[in-house]
């Protein structure tokens, strides 16, 4: 993330998609009104507005665009001014058939939705980055535009495109990664089954097969998908920023349970402001967790710094098989618990429920009923909430415990072929960040090359199949020097290349953890096996066992049943200065926590409070005070020790700060 | 439907289809005398003759077909004559491979197998019309013809056809619905997502995508669809006239469970005849209800007049996963409640079992096992029951309560991109339609618009998510008047162009109902929500919940718990002269047959007849007489008051009629 | 099966897939070593070395083969050497894109995986003769090569293609069949639905349509993808022939649960040695009972002989959803029940676990974890294990029980448009299997129409649907000289051409089971109906049931209870000189149990020897003595009454032989 450009707005900013194109004009009046009454200080416009922009190749109206910035402006309204480029008109695809997306069974898709374009189209690109530059130049200078909304949620419906376009774009980038066909022969192991190539011209998209595909083809496909888009984003930054040096670019990333398109660690540092979109699962339950990991993420993809939240929902969605609503106070804490975890905005989308389109059942600020609806006055009322926090804005959460978070790695646990294909990497991750975000202990997320890591007490690997040579000596050595690294079942299998690491296992972490196994047994779905030894009454685990020997480690659990009865399941080995963990297997949530728990206090990492379970518990610190987020999702309310004052309510805080039922306290705490 | 064209048969037709193609010719002679033994008195034959007839483009031989026309009119049998064009031969299509048809993913369909052509496809239709002319030439005197049969089950196989052909019959389908651009620009609200199209030729079917379409799209994609096929269904309805203009035409519609491709509406005023297929679900626990509501809608398609089934089965069909085999008697109920419900004739698919092919598992009514078996002494006295039946021919069920029905509501409903995609308007009709039926009440459904609608007491609108203007002032003006109206939740919620009704929901009726929600809580899959007030005990609800206010009705039921505890889950209005219900969930079916009992009771509607659980009663009127069917389906028997001659005995009833344990009863009931 | 050439190794063979080429030359000596440690004597090799054989058309590069096969000879290991056609290389498709295969979609397929072409394809004909022929000519004089592995696996992944060069090869392999089309037609069933054609060139594949499909033309089409696969395995045997008159060739079949695209009774005859790829499934509570029904049906295809086991597993594999890992021993039990039905060769898939590719993680003998693995260890002692067992080689199982076993009626069985669409012909066949396998009863599998079945006393029929009539006359005869035959459900249904057989079901077996069925009655599933009679207490049955009717049978178990309670379930029929039986529905697994011990011990079969349950039980008869194979399944071990010697362990045995828990003894029984 670039330091250079930052958004220059007060306080916490507070908006949503505005598309006011979708309505009479009559109506925009009432748009100012009502964000002036629930105090909305930005909002993204023109995201969509392509069609209506360039109604035919090169002939533009910008003027209702015109109509619209000058009335934010003249409404104290800042614009997040959007590129439309995530959806380009009927009229090009209808000159140019060949930028539409092929997917993997030679299907071209049709366009009449959004987003439906190849990445790697010349035409695309050129039209794209032509509506871009010709809006910069526009209104590089209009004092509405705050920051540039480059395309819209990259990925999240074309995120690979399998025509003969994208087939030469990925040979290039192969070319440009592996230099000569032997690397590439080498790397992807292509000995096996024949696959050997002589000719560049040979190598395709992972297209659809009848057998199982080759796993680092698939894995530097993946790899090429991410950079591809990338290079559409920086491609239209620059035109963004030689046209308008001082105003910062955005795009919306979508850090959230579902979606894994993207390598935001390649991605964060091209961008001026970091921004997210955030939605919850109907069907999660307990969403208020992937909230705070996705926070605690998009933290660490901003270097720690506050990010904005671009993107979330007043009420239900429109997008999943049945949509919930929200729960009453819902949208409130959800929103303070994206501020707790460091967004310095909060924007939905959008503005305006719309009447027809697509989106037409998806919630927003001012829903179908208007202002007499509960939602309206919800909305209003966080609009005054975030306003009395505006002082946090710029604080930040240090931690001592990180997670480490890799694409590369989820990407190639996930692809076909694999011992167990029940593993998925994000459940692995909330698995163990689950019970400290519960103990109220802050967590970074780190890459595994990261060169910083002694900053932190102790480092979780829930999941790392694939790992480097760099990125294991980078954890061995925060061992060696005193660090406490825990490390999941079936990490270090791999390298970059997905070249299994023999010898035994977990192959890149065997020195270090002090066991070795030759042999993995991943239990059938249902299936549990009891566990042994310093873990709760009851213990189980599921998903996945594996037959280890101690090298050096003591074991903390074992298998107490089942063809592994007395082999460890989880290990604990002093190594150099430090302490190396191995969790062989999925233990159930009770005995995770228990684990956790052991593991943390053994390195002395503590809560930042003390509170009762269902109270979420947030710091953020700031360069005068600090401020302690106290959310409460179990609805019992709480008393909780603290000192200062309580920012929403402006009331003094002397031995205890009160947490409403279902409510939240955020306590600034001086320093 | 047209009154000027009758047919003129004697009593309840009785037979099948009829394909002695498949068979040599010496079995004919013996299905002529099997056919008198079962009192079989029409047949349809060459519905799948094409190949046969035009054995090369434009060479024919009629040869067969004149020998099965003469031997059905030496043996008394009437032919229901049908255009073979629902399947073409082999050599159209190696002629025409551009008639095939295409899928939304773009894969051509392969012939081989039936019904496999673009209904938008010049060369399909000329072929077809021109089959049908050559035929209706030829027989158009013969005195076997009774009834032609025009193709077969529009719409089974290929409704839809997403090539450039049918896309350049969509467009001209637009163009003359919406004159301009800009007026389907406005309906389809294509400022969303950048879709605004410049250019007619701009517009596609609705091909596959890779995100949510846009509904308006998808909503005139199923009315051209539908129209598409009527227009070929009228072309050779046209051909037929000019060639025999007193001969009635009629084509088998599928009005069951399962099938929602055609706008009957739309189709049922073009046919001379009203005929419909209908097969049970092996999995339905109760198909009894299917076939009930099934013919109801065929006589309401049929404004009231009896209607023929063209189609149903002897026992197990071959479609399904699992096909069950009919129960002891369940073939006789079906036939008898298909009468009761206004059948005035019962026909089977088919009459001889096939070999081979693929529907050679599906029953008949001569089984493989030939006349020695179960169904064919069935089948026999099933003949003779039809035949004490002769004087039911004609007799009608007027009714005071109408079920609002109407596919635009089913198709805008199901839609992507809904708040809950749980939603089926067949199920939620049904679920009202069940009580309705199991208290012996007559039950008719009308259009929305109907312009009579006050003939009755009461109407039900279980599900009416769309509505257009004219629909709401039609069903408010009966309110207005002194009718009784019962709304479903998530109804009037969009207009003709699927804009969402805005101020409120339930848009279209907020108003009469007399509440206003302002946010929709849709239940996930397994929850539900227990309700208090003028209820069952425990009383539940399910799949859909809704956050409303009186603003004049009263609350009949509320929530009892969770987030919308004490919201009025039911409500009741006096609106001008009348009464108007809001049932906001889906109650469990004992809470939703005590709702029924109470508005109609209110209404004043009364059964056809006080009897059991478990007994069917259906009430035909004639002009001489009424006819009191009563069929047992739950196997207990029952002694019924009533008075007159029981037909299907002979015997006269005094006071009470005996229905056997399984069987039926059919009173007559002298004026 | 030829006899003329036969592999000729000592003892049981031992070994398993090697692919060199996939490691760096250093380790070859590392394998050659552990090789010989294991006692490993052959293994297969050059199976996917086509793109390093040939790296450019017709350009050859043997080195490396040349290496690797002195170095085989060099160490005493045998070479299996594969003709290397099943992954035709990246170059290839780049010069031949048509020869790609075409899925029922009209999806081609891409390369980059493996056996990705299509059968008929004339471009890859010629490549692949020629690369076999140039490899033939090469190494036929190589004392290293013992066999020739034809191609690897046919069928796996493309048994067929739908292109337009394959419906080219469909077409003419109906026109030998048939000869003309109104003989096509008939035995098609064409007048159905329109299908007659009147030109060759109108057939196409059955590819994907909107309606159900014609079986025949479906049926034909399995035929034939069975053939053309079969055409290029003797192509390329030829081809093997002429360069090496003496060396056998055999090809690797794939006879477990889950392939069933060829016909093997067509492919055994031209093989000089049959071979099978053997591997569990995990979620098969009981895969040792596919093992035994997999190898006797290898040794029935291979005339009565043993055969080789060319692939197995050591433990896990990667290409099921959660892959297992074998339990203690059973790697053990598995190899030795291979032998015990016949096997005399133990190869596994493969030597060296991959490190790269999309077989990775499948086990190997030298697992990742390198030789300190359980797996190593077990490998070792398998191979001393197999030593001991030499003198087994060659021996035999003749049985007085035959299992009806035919891929037409698998095929038919099993196409769409079925009475029920759960019935699987593999669970059906191995429903009876189970309780003779139980019992310690050797069964082979025949031919309907086997010439000698006249050798057994006893024939099993569980699912034999359809069943041409030479066949049917085989088994009516059988049964007439004094035969017990018991035929399943829905048997005798169709004839070759899946026409139905009149007059009443089971059609072809009506006479001799002396019942006659006029209707059928599948059940849904999680459906039972109770059953009384003859049969244990508390016998249900499922999936099917059917109304029979008693002509000349005895009951000897009717339904209890639902629309058939009264009639007959199973039943007994004397006839000529023997009795056939007829169970016209599914018990459970303990009364077809009890049922099959009763018609057994009628026919006075008995087991190969008395043993408590979950001790498998298996006789091998050799020239001078005796093989009595006990393994332990179910961990408890046994002492059962034997004498001789036992090989394992090499100590006598007199009166009892010890089986440990979890293991296994041979007993050498002496003439």
């Amino acid at each position: 993330m670039s330091t250079e450009r930052r958004l220059h707005l007060p306080g916490i900013a507070y908006g949503g998609d505005y598309n006011p194109e979708q309505w009479p004009e009559e109506v925009w009046a009432e748009d100012m009104r009502l964000m002036r009454e629930a105090g909305v200080t930005m909002v993204s416009v023109g995201i969509f507005s392509w069609a209506l922009l360039e109604p035919a190749d090169g002939v533009y109206d910008f003027s209702r665009m015109d109509r619209i910035l000058d009335l934010l402006h003249e409404n104290g309204v800042a614009a997040d001014l959007a590129t439309p480029t995530a959806a380009p008109p009927a009229w090009f695809f209808k000159a140019h058939p060949e930028a539409l997306p092929v997917d993997p069974d030679g299907r071209t898709l049709s366009y009449g939705s959004r987003q439906i374009f190849c990445p790697s189209s010349p035409a695309y690109r050129k039209a794209a980055l032509r509506i871009a530059n010709v809006l910069a130049e526009r209104y590089a200078d209009h004092p509405a535009v705050a920051m540039w909304h480059i395309h819209n949620e990259y990925g999240c419906h074309n995120a690979a495109c399998y025509c003969d376009t994208s087939a030469e774009a990925f040979r290039g980038w192969l070319r440009a990664k592996y230099g000569d066909l032997p690397a590439l022969n080498q790397a992807w192991g292509t000995t096996f089954w024949s696959q050997w190539y002589y000719d560049w011209d040979e190598i395709l998209p992972p297209r659809a097969t009848g057998a199982p595909p080759n796993p680092t083809h698939r894995l530097d496909w993946r790899r090429f998908c991410s950079d591809e888009l990338l290079s559409l984003c920086t491609a239209e930054r620059d035109v963004l920023r030689k046209a308008a040096p001082g105003i910062p670019a955005t795009t919306n990333l979508m850090v959230l349970r579902t979606f894994d398109a993207l390598d935001y660690w390649r991605w964060a540092p091209e961008l001026d402001v970091l921004s997210n979109d955030h939605y919850l699962m109907s069907d999660d339950p307990e969403p208020e967790v992937d909230i705070a990991l996705s926070g605690d993420l998009m933290r660490s993809l901003a270097g720690g710094h506050p990010w904005l939240l671009m993107e979330h929902s007043t009420g239900a969605v429109n997008w999943q098989p049945v949509n919930r609503a929200k729960r009453p106070g819902e949208m409130r804490r959800n929103a303070l618990a994206h501020v707790a975890h460091g967004a310095d905005g909060i924007l939905f989308f959008q503005w305006r429920a719309a009447r027809a389109g697509a989106e037409q059942w998806h919630s927003a600020m001012l829903p179908h009923a208007g202002t007499d609806s509960r939602i309206w006055q919800d909305v209003v009322l966080l609009g005054a909430d975030l306003q009395s926090l505006a002082q946090v804005r710029g604080s930040t959460s240090p931690a001592q415990v990180a997670v480490i978070w890799d694409w590369d790695a989820r990407w190639a646990m996930e692809l076909p072929s694999q011992p167990s294909a029940e593993l998925r990497y994000q459940d692995l991750v909330r698995d163990w960040y689950t019970p400290l975000w519960r103990a109220g202990v802050a967590v970074d997320f780190v890459r595994p090359d990261d060169p910083g890591i002694d900053r932190y007490k102790l480092l979780l690997a829930p999941s790392l199949y694939l790992v480097d040579d760099t990125s294991a000596a980078n954890l061995t050595g925060f061992v060696e020097r005193g660090g406490t690294l825990a490390v999941g079942f079936h990490s270090g299998a791999v390298d970059e290349n997905c070249h299994v690491r023999l010898g035994g296992y977990p192959g890149a972490f065997r020195e270090i953890l002090g066991v070795r196994g030759d042999e993995l047994f991943p239990l059938l779905p249902g299936q549990t096996v009891s566990l042994t030894g310093e873990v709760p009454q009851d213990a189980t685990a599921n998903l996945w066992t594996e037959r280890i020997r101690l090298t050096g480690a003591e074991a903390v659990a074992t298998y107490a049943e089942g063809p592994l009865a007395g082999v460890p399941a989880v290990t604990r080995h002093p190594y150099g200065a430090g302490t190396a963990w191995y969790v062989a297997t999925r233990p159930d949530p009770e005995t995770l926590a228990a684990l956790m728990r052991r593991i943390r206090e053994e390195t002395g990492v503590r809560p930042e409070c003390e509170a009762p379970e269902g109270i979420e518990v947030v710091r953020r610190r700031g360069t005068d005070a600090d401020y302690l987020f106290l959310i409460d999702h179990a609805g019992q309310g709480a008393e909780i020790p603290a000192d200062g004052v309580e920012l929403l309510t402006g009331k003094p805080v002397c031995g205890t700060v009160t947490v409403p039922a279902g409510g939240a306290a955020v306590v600034r705490e001086s320093h």
